[in-house]
C-alpha cells in the first residue's frame, strides 16, 4: 500500500478548501459566507481521502448509479469536506460551487441537502439524524440485496459509510438507530467516530464523558480505535478493511482527530463553528504548502489521482450494468421490478386493489381499514416496506403471514422480510425511514400514535425538506383513544405538521378517505405523509368516494338551501352528518357538511374547485377534536379542543367536551345567528397569493 | 432481615388490586376501566414493597415535604402499582379512587398526572420522560444540598428511585438523560430497570438485544443484576442498599421478572397492555390466597404494615422539620431563603433588576437582550438554573461568573454550581428541566436553537399538562439566522407550540419586550414558557414598555383614521414599523401596528382590551418569518412564510422572501383593496366562546 506526498498533498488540498471560506480571505470578501465550520473537514480531511480513494465505490457522472456505495455525513455542519470531496472527484460541483458556500441559490448550502447537491444522500445537520439516516440506508441495502442477488448476481453489495462527531453520538436519535442496527446486525454498516473531543461548548468532558466504544459494543458492534487520525493513514486503511471484513455486525471506527488541523487553533472549540481569521487562514496555506494569497487553488496531481479514482468507479458501474443486462435476460421479471422501483412509480393498476365501501358496510375503526389497505395492497406493491416503533397490534401495521426483516439466525424472519421491528424508538424510526426512501428501491411505512410521532418531529420535518416518500401511520389521533389520557391524547399534533411545508396530513372519515390517504401518500413521489386513524370505529359514510376525497376536500352532504356549511375531518365528519340531521330535525335548520382530509391536498385544487365546497354567502364552521388554531383558514367559527384531554372512555370524553350532534349544533346556531344579516365571504378568498 | 408471609401477603395484595380492574371482574364492570397494564404491577409488586417498606423516607399524610425521597414509575402504563402503593400507605388515594382507575375526573388516570394524585411527583407514560424526569430530580436534589446543607444540617439527602422498563430503555431521551448522569456521577440516584423481556410486539428479542447494563457501565454508572426479581426479595434489599451506597455514581439494578406474575398469561405480551380476563383474574386471587368473588379487597395485616412504615416516615419529617426549626435560628438567611422558594414566589422586588431600554439605544440581537437579562437578574433569583445543550455561545445563556453544576472532581465546577452543561441532548434537557421544576426549589433554563426545540416536543408538552415552571431559551428564531439553512430555520415550530395547550411561546421585538418575557415566564408558576429569540440585532421600539408587552399584544404604533392594522412579532415588528412608515411616505396610506408577542397572554385579556388592540372597522395583515397558519386567529390576511427557507446571508433572505417595507406594503395595499367598501369586524370577535 503505502502512503507518499500526493496522498498528503489531497489531503492538505482538503484541509485548504474548507478553509478557504474562512471569509475574508476571499477577493471578494462580502460576497461569501463569513460563516462555517472549518474545524471538522480539517481534522476529518485524512479519513475521507482514504475512505474515498481506497474504499468507496462510486460515478461521480452517475451519482443515481443504484448499487454505489452510500456516504453519509452525519455531522452535516462539516458540509465544506463533503463539496470538497465532490468536486476534486469531479462531481458536477464546481469551484465556483464552492466559493458560493452558503449563498443563495447555490448548490452548496450551509448543511448538505439531498436532491440539491448531486452526490448528497441526505439532509443532514440537525445532530443525530445522518447516521440514523446511515442505518436506513444499510436496511435498504440488506432488503434489497436479499429480494434481489442471484446466484452470480451480486447486484446489491454496497457499504453504507457514515461520520459521525460527538454531537451525533450524544443525540436520542442516534443512540435508537444504533441500538437498532445492533440488532440487526448489519455488517455493511460502517461508522467513523470523529472522536475530536470538542463541541460547541468546548472540551466533551463538560458533558460527554462516556465510553463510546463500549456503548456501541452493548449494542452488539464492532469496534475499533485509530488513535492518530490525523497522521496514521496505514491505521485508517486498515481498520476500514477490518470493518469491511466483520459481516456479522455493524462497525464502528473511533478516530481520535485534531479538530481544526493545521490553524492555530487547532483542537479547540475556537475552530468548531467559526470561519478562520485571514491571518490563521493564510498560516493554514503556508503551513501545507500553498501560497497563502491564493485561494480556492487545486493542484492538477490532486484533480488527477481523484480523476483516477473517480474513473475506477466508472469503470465498476459499467461492469455492474453489464452485469444487470444479463441479470434481465435470466430473471425478466426481478429485473423489471427493480427497474419499476428505481422509476418511483408503482405497478400498473396497483390501486385497483384498494378497498370501497358503501355505506351499508360495518362501522370500522380507521386504523383496522388502514391494515385492510395493507392486506390488499401488500402483495402489489412489493417495495413497501411496513413496521411500527412497538406497537403493531395497536397500529395494525402487520399484514397477515408478514415476514420480519431480521437476521435469519434469530429465527424469527430474514433479510428479504418487509416487516421491520423499530422497537420503541419512534425518533429513529423516522430517520431510519428517510434512509430507506433514500436508497431508492423501498417505500417505508411506520406506525405509532399520533401523539408520539411528536417524539420523532426532527425527522419528520427532514422527511419533508428533503422530499421523501415516508409514510406514517398514526393511530390513536385524538381524546377518542380513551382511557389512556391525556399524555396520550394529541391536541397540537395535526397543526404542528400541517403547518410543516411539503407534508401532507390525512385524517381520513371513513374507509374510501382511508383508501385514498393511502393513494395519496404511495404516489407523492417527493412527499412524506402522516395518516392520522382512530382507534375507535368509524360509520361509512354515504358520498364518500376515493375520487372525491382525493381533492384534499369535498362535500359530503350537500343541501341546497343550506344555513351554515360545517367542515371536519376524520371521526367528527360522521359527528358533524349527525349535527346537520339534529339541526334539521330539531331545529329546521338546513346544514351542509363538507370532509376536509387533507388540507394540504385540498389547497391545491383549483379555486374555483375550493369556493364550490366552501363557498361564498354561508358561515362556515369547523369541528375537529384537537386544537382549533389553523381552522380560521377555511371556517368563520371553529369548534374544537383547546386544552388538554382526559383519561375516561372516549364516548364520554367525547360528551365532556360536547363534540356530540347537540354540541355542533349549538355552536352551529350560534355561528348562524352571528353572521345573520351580513355579506358572509368565504374564507377561500384572499387579498393576495400566500407564496413568494 | 428476613421476610416473612406477611410481606408475600403485601405484595399479593399489591398484585391482586392490579388485576381488579380487570374490568369483568367489577361488581358494574361497565362503568369501570376495561381497559389497563396489569402485567408490569404484577411483576414489579416485589420490588416496590421492599423499596416502599424498607428504604424509601416519606409521609403520606404530606406529600409534598420536600426532602422526601422521590418516587417516578416511568413505564407509567403500570401507574396501578403506584395508585395501589399510594392506598396502601394511606396518601389520600381511597379504594373508591382505585375503583375510578381511568373514568373521567378520576385521580387514577391511565398514566399518572402529578398534580393530579397525592405522591406523584412527575407526569409519565411518554416512554422514557420518567427515568429522564428522575435524573433531574437527582441534579435538583444535589443543588439543593449543596446550597442549603451545613455542617450538622444535612437538610437535603433523599433519594430518588426510578422504576423502568424495557420502553424506556429503548427510547432516545432515556438514553441521553442516562449518560448526562452518568457524567455527573448523580449517587442519589436510583434506577430500577424491570427487565421482563417483554414489550407490546411481545418478546423484546424482536428488536432489543443490547446489554443495557454494559451500556449504563460505559455511561459510568454502577451497575448490579438482580436474576429473580419475582421471589428473591433478600436479593432486592441487597442491591438496593448496595446502590446507596455507591455515592459517585448513579446506580441501576436490572432487576429480572416474570411480566404478570401470577397470570394464566405470565411472561407473555398478552397480559401487557389488557386487562386479564374474569376467570384470570379469579384464579390469580385463588393463587394468592384471595376470595375470587371479591375485588378491592385489602387485608388488614397489610394496611397495619404499611401503616407502621408510613408512621416511621411522618416521625422523620417531624425529625427533619425540628432540624429545619433549629436551623432557622443559626442560618436565617438560608431559611428564609428556602421557604420563599418552596413557596414558588421570586424575592420581593426582583424585578426592579428587569432592563429597560430607550428608542435611543443600541440595536441588540434579542439572544443578547436575553443575556443582559440573565446577568442582571441572577444574583437575585438564586433558584434560577440557566444551561444549554452545547449551544452555551450561541444562545447566550451563561451570565460572565457563572459556576458549572459539576462533580467537584472534574475541577470544572462544583454541585452549587448554576450552570448546566446538557450536551448536544435536547430532548433529555426538556425532560430533565421537568424533574428539576418538580423538585420544588429550582426553576431551569435551558436553551438551544428554537428549531431544535422540536426534539423535545415530547418534553415540552408534558412541561404543560403537568404546570411546571420551565423555561426555554429558544434562539435563532427564524430564517433570521441566515446561512446555516433550512434545516435550522423553524417554519412550524412557533404554531406547534402556541397551539400547545398551557404553554406560553413569547417572541418579544426589542430589549423591553424581552424583560417582559422574562417576567412574565419567572412569574408563571404553573405554566412553562418558550422564549423565542433573534440571531440578528433588533432596534429598541418607541412605545414598547415592560407594561404593555405584559398584555401579550399592544398597539406599539397608533395612528386615529389608519387604514389597516399591521399585527407581527419579534424581529417584523420594526419591519412591520418601517413598513408603516413606507406606506405613509410612498402611498399616502395610513397604517398602525401592532406587537403581539404572546398568544397565550393576549387571549387571557379582557375582550375590551384586545377590541382596543385589534378594532372592528379596518382589516388586518399579520406579518412573521415563519408559516401563517393560526395568525387567521387575529388578521384577515396573512404574510409569513409557508416553505422551507433557505441558506444564505439573513438580509438577503429576507429580501428574498419579500419581508422587507416593500413586501409588506405591497400586501398591507392588495388587503385594504380587498376589504374597502365592507364592513370589516375585528376577528377578535367570535361567535361563541370556544373552551368547554
Amino acid at each position: 500500500m503505502g502512503y507518499t506526498e500526493l496522498d498528503q498533498l489531497a489531503i492538505n488540498t482538503i484541509r485548504v478548501l474548507a478553509t478557504n471560506n474562512s471569509g475574508v480571505t476571499q477577493v471578494d470578501a462580502t460576497s461569501k459566507a463569513n460563516a462555517g465550520h472549518p474545524g471538522a473537514p480539517m481534522g476529518l480531511a485524512p479519513v475521507a481521502h482514504v475512505l474515498f480513494n481506497k474504499f468507496m465505490n462510486f460515478n461521480p457522472k452517475n451519482p443515481d448509479w443504484v448499487n454505489r456505495d452510500r456516504f453519509v455525513l452525519s455531522n452535516g455542519h462539516g458540509c465544506m469536506l463533503q463539496y470538497a470531496l465532490l468536486h476534486l472527484f469531479g462531481y458536477n460541483v464546481s469551484i465556483e460551487d464552492l466559493k458560493n458556500f452558503r449563498q443563495i441559490g447555490s448548490i452548496t448550502p450551509g448543511h448538505p441537502e439531498a436532491k440539491e447537491t448531486p452526490g448528497v444522500e441526505v439532509t443532514t445537520g440537525p445532530l443525530g439524524q445522518g447516521f440514523s439516516n446511515a442505518v436506513g440506508l444499510a436496511i435498504a441495502q440488506a432488503h434489497t440485496a436479499a429480494v434481489f442477488n442471484k446466484p452470480g448476481y451480486e447486484l446489491f453489495n454496497n457499504y453504507t459509510y457514515t461520520i459521525f462527531g460527538d454531537g451525533c453520538a450524544m443525540e436520542g436519535v442516534a443512540c435508537e438507530a444504533a441500538s437498532m442496527a445492533g440488532h440487526l446486525k448489519l455488517g455493511n454498516l460502517i461508522a467513523i467516530y470523529d472522536d475530536n473531543h470538542i463541541s460547541i461548548d468546548g472540551d466533551t468532558k463538560v458533558a460527554f464523558t462516556e465510553d463510546v466504544l463500549k456503548r456501541f459494543e452493548a449494542y452488539g458492534w464492532h469496534t475499533q480505535w485509530v488513535k492518530d487520525g490525523d497522521h496514521d493513514l496505514q491505521a485508517i486503511e486498515d481498520a476500514i478493511r477490518k470493518a469491511q471484513e466483520v459481516k456479522d455486525k455493524p462497525s464502528i471506527i473511533k478516530l481520535t482527530t485534531t479538530i481544526g488541523y493545521g490553524s492555530k487553533l487547532q483542537g479547540t472549540a475556537g475552530v468548531h463553528g467559526n470561519p478562520l481569521k485571514a491571518d490563521d487562514a493564510q498560516s493554514v496555506k503556508r503551513k501545507f504548502g500553498f501560497n497563502p494569497d491564493q485561494s480556492f487553488v487545486v493542484p492538477q496531481e490532486v484533480y488527477d489521482l481523484y480523476g483516477k479514482r473517480a474513473a475506477e468507479g466508472a469503470a465498476k458501474e459499467q461492469e455492474w450494468n453489464a452485469l444487470l443486462e444479463k441479470y434481465a435476460t435470466e430473471y425478466k421479471a426481478e429485473y423489471d421490478d427493480l427497474l419499476r422501483r428505481l422509476s418511483g412509480k408503482l405497478p400498473e393498476g396497483w390501486e385497483k386493489n384498494l378497498p370501497t365501501y358503501k355505506p351499508t358496510d360495518a362501522a370500522v375503526a380507521s386504523r383496522k381499514l388502514s391494515e385492510t389497505v395493507l392486506e390488499k395492497i401488500h402483495g402489489v406493491i412489493p417495495e413497501l416496506l411496513s413496521g411500527s416503533a412497538d406497537l403493531t397490534g395497536s397500529n395494525n401495521t402487520r399484514w397477515k403471514n408478514a415476514v420480519d426483516f431480521q437476521p435469519p439466525e434469530y429465527g424469527i424472519g430474514d433479510w428479504s422480510g418487509r416487516y421491520l421491528r423499530y422497537g420503541v424508538r419512534e425518533h429513529a424510526m423516522g430517520a431510519v425511514m428517510n434512509g430507506l426512501a433514500a436508497y431508492g428501491t423501498v417505500i417505508p411505512a411506520g406506525g405509532t400514535f399520533l401523539n408520539f410521532v411528536s417524539y420523532a418531529a426532527g425527522a419528520v420535518r427532514l422527511s419533508a425538506l428533503s422530499r421523501v416518500r415516508v409514510i406514517w401511520i398514526a393511530t390513536h389521533d385524538s381524546i377518542g383513544l380513551g382511557e389512556d389520557g391525556p399524555t396520550h391524547q394529541p391536541i397540537e399534533t395535526l397543526v404542528h405538521f400541517r403547518a410543516t411545508p411539503n407534508l401532507m396530513v390525512w385524517r381520513p372519515a371513513d374507509g374510501n378517505e382511508t383508501s385514498a390517504a393511502y393513494y395519496s401518500a404511495l404516489t407523492a413521489k417527493n412527499t412524506p405523509s402522516i395518516l392520522a386513524l382512530t382507534r375507535q370505529n368509524l360509520p361509512q359514510l354515504q358520498n364518500s368516494t376515493i375520487e372525491a376525497a382525493l381533492k384534499g376536500g369535498y362535500v359530503i352532504l350537500e343541501a341546497p338551501d343550506a344555513a351554515i356549511t360545517i367542515v371536519s375531518t376524520g371521526s367528527e365528519v360522521s359527528l358533524s352528518i349527525d349535527a346537520a340531521n339534529y339541526l334539521k330535525e330539531k331545529h329546521g335548520i338546513v346544514a351542509r357538511v363538507v370532509s376536509l382530509p387533507c388540507w394540504e391536498v385540498f389547497d391545491a385544487q383549483d379555486k374555483a374547485y375550493r369556493l364550490q365546497v366552501i363557498p361564498d354567502g354561508i358561515p362556515v364552521l369547523s369541528v375537529e377534536a384537537a386544537s382549533t388554531i389553523g381552522w380560521e383558514r377555511y371556517s368563520h367559527e371553529q369548534f374544537g379542543l383547546n386544552r388538554f384531554g382526559a383519561s375516561g372512555p372516549y364516548k364520554e370524553l367525547y360528551k365532556k367536551f360536547e363534540l356530540t350532534p347537540e354540541g355542533i349544533s349549538k355552536r352551529a346556531i350560534a355561528t348562524i345567528e352571528y353572521y345573520k344579516g351580513q355579506k358572509v365571504r368565504s374564507p377561500i378568498n384572499r387579498a393576495f397569493e400566500q407564496v413568494v
